[in-house]
C-alpha cells in the first residue's frame, strides 16, 4: 500500500475563522481524509520538530503531498535538501495551489515560479488537455470550481513534461494548473486548485485528481543509478 | 484485469526452421505466454479472418501488442482504419521491433520511421535514460543482448513524449530505443528489441519491460471529449 | 532570403461578399502582403492546376503556410503526399486556423485534430505561454482579438514538442492555440487564429507571429539522414 | 551582431602543460577565436574581480558560454544567483562539457547532473537525432571525436526539451549528450564534448554546433512577463 505523508503549514487555520471553518482538522486534514480510503496516510506540519518531515518519516513515503502559502520562508534549507534528495531517489512529490511558491518546488524547478494572481472569488474551469493521463482517470472533460483564487500566466516553470490542465479564469486568464515533471527517480505533480479560503478539498473531482496522482507518483521499483566514474563494459573501451 | 491480445504476422515461424525453432509457439506464443500471469492474454495473426482483430476482438483488447516485418503491406487499410480508431479511443499499443514499419505505427507517427539496421549479430545494450518511468520498474541501470539486429540513427519518428531506453550497439550506432507518446485518448510505447533469429523474447528484462508497458499503456476510464459545435458556457459568451 | 508559398484554398473569397470585403485580394493575398517585405513570398490557390503546388514550387519553397476550410476534401491526395515528403525533407509548415482539418495537418499528426468550435464573435486572448520563443519575438504578454471563433479543447493534436500560446475564450473555453512539431527535418507550427470573416490577418501582432514563425521554420542546411541497411562503423561491430 | 561572453575556469591550463600546448591562448581563447567571425565576443574568467562576469558584462552579454571543471566550488554564489538572473531573463546560456556540474547549471536544472565518466581515450561518435534543429545546421549524420573523455548515462538531468544528439562511446555506453531547455526568457544548450586533454575546440564540426548554438540561444525581443497582483481584464471578473 502507497505510504502518503500529506504536508501542511497549517498557519491559516490557525490563524482565520473563515479557513478554520471550511478545513477544521486543517487541509491537511481535509487531504488525509479523502486518501485513507486507499493509501496508507500520515500528515505533516511546519510547526512540529523538523517540521515532521524526520530522517524515518521521509525514508517512509513513497509519496508527499505539500500545501503551504505564508511561511515557505520558516521551511529549514536542511529539510528541503532532505526532501530533494528522497524526490531524486524516487519519492512522488504533489505540490498543491501556492506551493509553487515553496522552497522545494523551486530548487526542483530551476525557476522563479513566479504567475499572476488575484482573490476575487473567479470561477475556475480547469480543462483536461491530455485526455490519455491516468491523472484524469474518472474525470470529465473539465473540472469547475465556483470560486478561487486567480493564478495567471505567464507562470514560470520549465515547460512541463507533461501538460494535463488548463485553466479558464473569469477575469480573462488561461493557467498551465496540471503539470508533470521527472527528476532523477521521481515525479513530481503540480496541482494549482485549493486556495485556503475555497471549499476545494472537498470538491469529489478535485479528491479524485490528488488520489490518482500519488497512484502515478509512486515509486518505481529500481535503486539510484550509479555515477561517478566507470570501467569499460567492452574491451574496445581503451 | 487488463485484456491484452498480441498480434504477430506469423510468416518467420512458418517459412525459417530457424525462427520455429526459437518460437516453436510463434512469437505471439512466447509473448502470450509470458503476459498470461499478469493479464488476460488473447493472440491474433495474419491469416485469421481480419487479422483476427475483428470489432469484437479491438472492442474488448485493453492493449494491443504489435509484431510484423515481411508483410506489413498485407495489412488491411480498414483493419488498420480500426486499429488506429481504437487507439485513439484509449486502446494501449505496444508495437515492436520491425513494427516500426507498420502500416498502424506509421499512420499514428505521420513520419517515415525509417532507421539504419544490419543483421550482423550485433551486441546491444539498452541503457535506461529515465530512472522514473513505471516501463523500467524492476529493471536495472541497462538491459544487454548478446545478440541482436542493429537499428540505428536517425530514428524517422517524432520526439517522443518521453525517451525511456538509448540503446548502444558494437558497430557504433545509438538508438532511441523505447519511447512513448500519447495520441488521443491512448498510449504507444515502441520497443525496439526482438528480431525473429534471436531468442529476445524469452530474455526475462525484456519480457519485464514487455510486462510493464502493457500496465502503463492501459486505458484510463473515461469517454472521448466532445468535440464540435458547442454552446458557450459562460453568459458573457456571445 | 526565405522562399514563402502561401497557399490558400480561396473559395470562401468567391462565395461569401463579407470576406471578400475583408480579403478583396483573399485570405493568401493579405498574407503574401505583410510578408513579402521579408520574404520571398509565392502564393498558390486550390483551383490551380496541381493546386498551385507543382514539384517545380514546393522545390522551391522553403516555408508553406497554409489557409483551408471548405475544401479539404478536394485537396489531391497526390499533392498532399509530395507536401508530406517536401516537409520531412525539411519544408517548413505553417498551418492556419481551419488548417487543423486539412488532409496534410492529420497525416503529419496522426491524430483526428478535432476541437470544439462556435461562431459567436468571441473575445480570444492568446496569451504567452513561452516567452523565450523566437515566434513571440517583439510580441506582448498576449495579443487580444475582439471577435474571432472560438476554438476549444480537447484538441486531438499529439502533445506539441512546444507550446507557445494559450488561448482564453469569453465563452468559457481554453486552447492549445500556437503549438511547434519537429517531423523529420521540417518544422510545423500550428496556429490557431483567422477565421475567414474577421479582419485577424490585418492585426499586426498575428503578422507578427506568422512572419516569426517563417523564419523559425525554414530549413536547416542538412540532408535527409541515410535509412537502410548499413556497414558497422566500428570492427567491433561483426 | 550577438554579444557572446565565454566564460572558462581557466585552472587546467595553467597546471598542466598538456592542456596549455592545446589551448595556449586558453579554452576561452580558442573558443572566443571561433566565435569572432559571427559575434561580438569577451571572455571572462574565474581568478578575475567578480570572475570576470560584473552587472556590466552581464548586462551587456547575449549568449554566455561556459566551462569548468575543477573550481565549481569557487564561483561565489553571488555570481551564479546573478548569472541565473541573467538567463531568466533572456540570456542565452550554452554549457560545456564538465560544466555539467557547475553551479549554474545544477541550480537551473534542480537536479544532480551527475553522470558516469572515464578518461580513457574512448572513441565518442555524436549522432544527431534532431535533424530539423538549428543547432545542426550543416551537420552531417554524426561527429565523430577519435579520443574523448567518456561520459555516460544515467546522466541525471530533467528530460530535455529537445534532444539533440545521442553519443556512442567505445568502452559500451551512451550519452544524450546535446540538449535544449527553457528557462524563464531564456534558452540554455548543453554540448557535452570538450575535455582538456583533447583538441576537441580545435574541431570545425564542434566549433560549428556551438556557433549555431549561439545563434540558437540569442534572446528575443521581450521584456520578462509581469508577475504578482493582477487586475481582471474582463468585467465577469469578480
Amino acid at each position: 500500500m502507497v505510504r502518503v505523508t500529506v504536508w501542511n503549514e497549517n498557519r491559516h487555520e490557525q490563524k482565520n475563522p473563515v479557513v478554520r471553518d471550511i478545513y477544521p482538522e486543517g487541509i491537511h486534514g481535509a487531504i488525509a481524509a479523502f486518501l485513507q480510503d486507499e493509501f496508507e496516510v500520515r500528515t505533516a506540519t511546519l510547526d512540529e520538530p523538523e517540521h515532521g518531515l524526520t530522517d524515518e518519516v521521509l525514508q517512509s513515503t513513497d509519496v508527499l503531498v505539500w500545501w503551504g502559502h505564508l511561511a515557505h520562508g520558516e521551511v529549514s534549507d536542511e529539510v528541503v535538501e532532505k526532501v530533494k534528495q528522497r524526490v531524486l531517489d524516487g519519492m512522488g512529490l504533489i505540490v498543491l495551489h501556492s506551493g509553487h511558491f515553496s522552497k522545494i518546488f523551486k530548487t526542483l524547478m530551476g525557476t522563479s515560479c513566479d504567475l499572476k494572481w488575484r482573490e476575487a472569488d473567479d470561477k475556475e474551469r480547469l480543462w483536461v488537455v491530455d485526455p490519455s493521463h491516468p491523472i484524469v482517470d474518472g474525470i470529465g472533460e473539465y473540472i469547475e470550481l465556483q470560486r478561487e483564487e486567480m493564478y495567471g500566466e505567464h507562470f514560470d516553470i520549465p515547460a512541463p513534461d507533461q501538460l494535463v490542465f488548463v485553466s479558464w479564469f473569469t477575469g480573462g486568464e488561461v493557467f498551465r494548473s496540471g503539470c508533470t515533471y521527472q527528476r532523477g527517480n521521481g515525479r513530481i505533480f503540480y496541482f494549482r486548485p485549493g486556495h485556503e479560503t475555497y471549499p476545494t478539498y472537498h470538491n469529489k473531482e478535485i479528491q479524485r485528481v490528488i488520489a490518482n496522482a500519488v497512484k502515478w507518483a509512486q515509486p518505481v521499483d529500481r535503486k539510484r543509478p550509479v555515477y561517478g566514474n566507470a570501467k569499460a563494459l567492452e574491451n574496445g573501451g581503451n
